[in-house]
């Protein structure tokens, strides 16, 4: 979300560490991914002579995708990354029905299609097959998925000082070994 | 370009048949390809009690990207759609700068980068790799590519009722085969 609200500026902190690594990795041409412009929906725009065109009337639109894709060794790469406050369980809901669905799709056409989890408190990382999770969720009666339940399947990621979150090594055993 | 235009209008003729061959191709899931939304940099947000958002100050960013980008059977695609009205060749300048670097760098990352061109007067649509179509600008000394190398160095779709740009089976046969 771009409001910035307390849960927005937590979920920028991870976002910053992923466009950092993202950065990192098409510098280093390991890998191309680009966060996804923020859809807006356009109302009115002035064109004052001499300067440009300047949008006085837009509302922020509800995103059909996730905010990340991207292409690795020719392969499709897309993914989601959310935060939590909470120290034992991720919240399902933080992961809303069209980026889940989005997902779906991503996987269906064989794409790679995952999730990056953080644990704010511990600082722990987790990567995880987006169809994984939705097979956890369908299964689940809670609200929640437990943290212990995350670590048994998916790839832990170390955060480190540079790139922040290395990712595309536990991609590389999600999918391709 | 979102800015209503002349040229804007003819490109939006494309752009509306592009985006209905790809919701054909959703729809049938043949392939998942979605249009990039605009980048706006937003400067001021309004929020009235009781109603959405409402940004009342922002401005169109220079894209870094291409518009489409998505998956077909795992593999990265990654394109731009340009249409012109002269009969005998495509300005160059039709493409800028950053979409071509941006599949220069699809294509060393073996994603699937290409161009979709349409000649409006004659209806005339070619498919060209972006590696080939960057090939031909470095060696050409006009302002412009002429329709016979175009056809010569790409596949031709034939538009139809629907979808009305099928170009997928002219992207295998210049990737896949
Ligand atoms: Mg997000
Ligand atoms: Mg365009």
């Amino acid at each position: 979300s771009p409001i910035p609200t307390g849960s927005g500026n937590r979920g920028m902190r991870l976002e910053d560490d992923i466009n950092e690594s993202i950065a990192y990795y098409r510098r280093e041409n390991i890998a191309l991914i680009h966060k996804k412009p923020t859809p807006v929906q356009i109302v009115n725009v002035d064109y004052p002579a001499r300067s440009r065109a300047k949008i006085t009337e837009a509302y922020f639109r509800q995103a059909s995708t996730t905010d990340y894709n991207g292409v690795y060794h020719g392969h499709y790469l897309d993914f989601e990354a959310k935060e939590t406050r909470q120290k034992q369980s991720f919240p399902f809901k933080n992961f809303h029905d069209h980026q889940l669905q989005h997902l779906s799709d991503v996987a269906r056409q064989q794409g790679c299609a995952f999730l990056i989890f953080r644990f704010v408190a511990s600082g722990e990382i987790f990567v995880m097959k987006a169809t994984v999770f939705m097979q956890l969720k369908a299964e689940s009666t809670r609200k929640s998925l437990p943290k212990d339940v995350i670590s048994e399947n998916s790839i832990p990621v170390q955060s480190r000082a540079f790139p922040p979150i290395d990712f595309l090594p536990a991609v590389e055993r999600l999918f391709f070994r």
